[in-house]
């Protein structure tokens, strides 16, 4: 019934002669043809979830977890995984059980498990040099480095930002993007002046003039990882932060919109400038104790309950930025690399100019900062660290784009996101009391539900992976493979629940 | 003439029908032989450096300098490297300048350039699932990760540390460290106390007393990495430092050693008696307002100077530590696997129990903690991030510790060490105005130039790659795979700068 309703807009080719290759470009134009026997093929022979045990960890995963515990950190640990026997959109557990899975890895795995084209790329001569003698890129980068990031990272830039610095982790790279902030507005406050002796001689006390006392606007519900400096920009969930003494700081709210979004458009357009005017706020009221050197924000509130804002509401902050001379900076660790339907989330905003910094990690591979003009210093010592990034992982990144390319991901993921929110929006109108908010872009999507830690428990033992987000919501983070027959698969489970609730 | 006056202590088998293989341990007992037919080529045939450019960098290096910065950070890249062509101990650069390498990418490659056992290491089909699907180690490990982690760091876990997390970089270690620092003790201020409403509640704000006002003591001269908590405790460098707003805390002094250690006996002991003292008075006059839930501090100050302390001083420090409640924190990224003949530097130190954490990274491929019984939470969402680790990375550290064991790594250290330091001091003795204050443990070696960065560059015209350390000091971080003959090019490069001097 639910399946008959949904309307399919793109049509597949049933047969690999047929299917068309488009290797100039991601975007595509006109109708796409995917080639599905290879899409179909990625998923090793599953074609629905099969779950053997009665409960989800079963005896083995619990086994593993048993013994794990014993030596190691395992306080998050959910389930342990057979990555050998998992394939494409289906990941195996300990105990045989198949899950489709909507979470891959923290929205970190692009193509699924075990990936024809990514296992190929893993046995290389260049992989095997990149391995087995590590270079520390940013003191003594290999001679073809720069080769390896045009053909990885580079030929995926934000618009307008020709700058890069590699890392490793989302952490790292919104740590990095903080102190690029830090320099390039002290550097506007010096104008042409050097750097004093009483700023360095202090700096190593941790004192003023050489430790400043500016500081970073953050926002409610936002996530930004996890090491102090980011920690302190982190306001998603009080026992991630317990404990630890952090950065004081401005936290903006960020607008609580109704959905959908389109049919509470004057509403969430007075949310969204109620929200601008506390930023400006306190921007006013930091500007003379602390002033605000940068403003970090995620394009979709990812972690923190799936929050969505309009492109107006990032224009704004912008021009607020702009006006007060502070750095803003777009944090799309998660939201980069394809699952928007788009490699860079902001690019949707159509603003005036690029942000000065996009921070960037997960379905990258690797993380790091993508910066305009005027932001990278060419002074050493002042962003450096050991490695700078993992090369072997950009390049699975070249490997990982030229499948994207290939096989036209982006098209299949604005397609099958267009099944998953669609089928969500009529599963919340028939079942009102106990899912709403049905919310995406992309496969990036989110509802919320009555009981959400029981929903997803629920959905693990129907065989589907999800994970929360924030306090009610149950958030997709599939691969960039997930075709539109996932997402009814996914629909259907969800059904099913709803109906015996 | 220097070579004679050195003595070799050790013996080499020059057929390898001779040689003795040890699997079963890595300290062993007796005279030690090595397979020095093996250990010579894995030099790849270079038996000394050539180069054959009239500057270090030669053009090929400017010009890929040139090139890779105009879209990214090259600030401290010193040296493009052809990774193909270098070998072992030798570094060949974009120019086909060949390089003894005393510095080994920042003290990170174990064993030197495209090893054969690491290259093998590198390709297999475990290495391949762990590419190309790679896991959320917090969230959804492998089955076989505990195996995974037994063979590789589990293997040389710190006496008395049974408790591990996995990190990727050195940074996020110390991050880490200090955060379940932190926890344990706010813990143990509890006491049986469940954490608050209102804890949680002022944390999500960054808040007292959720977000408590404690601080971490550190050392002059200090580097813990640069992120911006670690930076915090970083004193090494004040251009590491400006513009960034960073954590106050106490600051106590290292010692500063006269060397030879063993000919400033008294001298030295007064020294670290008072360090030790400060470090009690700023115990007691941050205890009212700032309480210091941790100490950290390293080995041997591997950036900050190659300082030394004795192990009475750090017992003397853990002393106090268990005095004040504090956490002991030794954070071992750089002193950890092996080039100061052991695994572990603290584990010479004879302290009376294990300290709280022990950090490492750089050697051991990717980074991590161990801890203490009672430390590492139970609770989930504490202490976690996206990937947890890097596990292709175990993977390499197993065959890097086979390669130990077989071929006695950790003997070969101590051998070339001896090596190293001895003709040192003969060097200091013979050019007393140029060069002084040789120390070091195994091949961890410094000494002090005169005019310090002029000597790094005549030395890389030489031929040998070397890195800075504080102020004055020129720092060796060679490869396990470092020998007595290596030692002795290096020293005899050095001896002729010396002569022109």
């Amino acid at each position: 019934m639910l399946m008959l309703a949904r309307n399919i807009s793109f049509s597949y080719s049933g047969s690999s002669s047929l299917f068309v290759r488009h290797f100039s470009a991601f975007q595509n134009k006109g109708p796409i043809i995917f080639n599905k026997k290879y899409l179909d093929s990625l998923d090793g022979g599953y074609e629905a979830p099969q779950v053997r045990t009665s409960s989800v960890p079963g005896p083995k995963s619990l086994e593993c977890l048993n013994r794990l515990s014993q030596f190691h950190l395992t306080a998050n640990v959910e389930i342990f995984v057979d990555y050998k026997a998992s394939s494409g959109n289906y990941m195996v557990d300990a105990d045989g059980n198949a899950f489709l899975d909507v979470y891959q890895q923290i929205a970190t795995l692009p193509l699924g498990y075990n990936n024809p084209t990514l296992l190929k790329a893993s046995v290389s001569d260049d992989m095997m040099t990149l391995l087995s003698s590590r270079p520390s890129l940013g003191y003594a980068p290999s001679v073809d480095y720069l080769a390896l990031l045009e053909k990885s990272l580079f030929s995926i830039k934000p618009n307008g930002m020709n700058h890069s610095v590699q890392l490793m982790c989302g952490a790292c790279s919104v740590e990095n993007a903080l102190k690029l902030a830090f320099m390039w507005y002290m550097n506007n406050k010096r104008g042409d002046r050097p750097i004093s002796q009483d700023e360095l001689d202090s700096a190593l006390k941790n004192q003023s003039p050489g430790c400043p006392n500016i500081t970073v606007m953050s926002f409610s519900n936002a996530f930004h990882g996890r090491t102090l400096g980011c920690l302190s920009l982190t306001h998603s969930k009080a026992i991630n932060k317990v404990d630890f003494p952090l950065f004081k700081g401005p936290i903006a709210p960020f607008p609580s919109l109704r959905y959908p979004l389109e049919e509470h458009v004057r509403e969430n357009e007075a949310e969204e400038k109620r929200c601008l005017e506390e930023v400006e706020n306190l921007m006013e009221s930091y500007e003379k104790t602390s002033p605000v050197a940068a403003v970090i924000i995620e394009p979709i509130q990812g972690e923190g309950g799936d929050n969505h804002a309009s492109p107006e509401f990032f224009k704004g902050l912008q021009k607020i930025c702009l006006k007060y001379g502070s750095a803003f900076i777009v944090d799309e660790v998660q939201t980069c690399g394809g699952s928007t339907g788009q490699f860079w989330a902001h690019e949707s905003w159509g603003l005036p100019t690029p942000p000065h910094l996009v921070t960037f990690a997960k379905k990258l591979q690797s993380g790091g900062v993508f910066a305009i003009d005027g932001i990278i210093p060419t002074q050493p010592s002042r962003i450096f660290n050991t490695w700078m990034g993992e090369p072997s992982k950009l390049l699975l990144l070249s490997a990982v784009l030229e499948e994207m390319k290939r096989e036209n991901l982006l098209s299949l993921v604005r397609e099958s996101g267009h099944t998953l929110l669609s089928g969500l929006k009529q599963l919340q109108e028939l079942y009102p009391g106990h899912i709403s908010k049905a919310r995406g872009v992309g496969t990036f999507c989110a509802f919320d539900a009555k009981n959400r830690d029981e929903m997803v428990s629920k959905l693990k033992v129907k065989g589907i992976n999800v994970g929360p987000s924030g306090r009610e919501s149950i958030r997709m983070r599939p691969a960039l493979i997930f075709q539109s027959k996932h997402a009814e698969i996914f629909l259907n489970a969800l059904e099913t629940i709803l109906k015996e609730m």
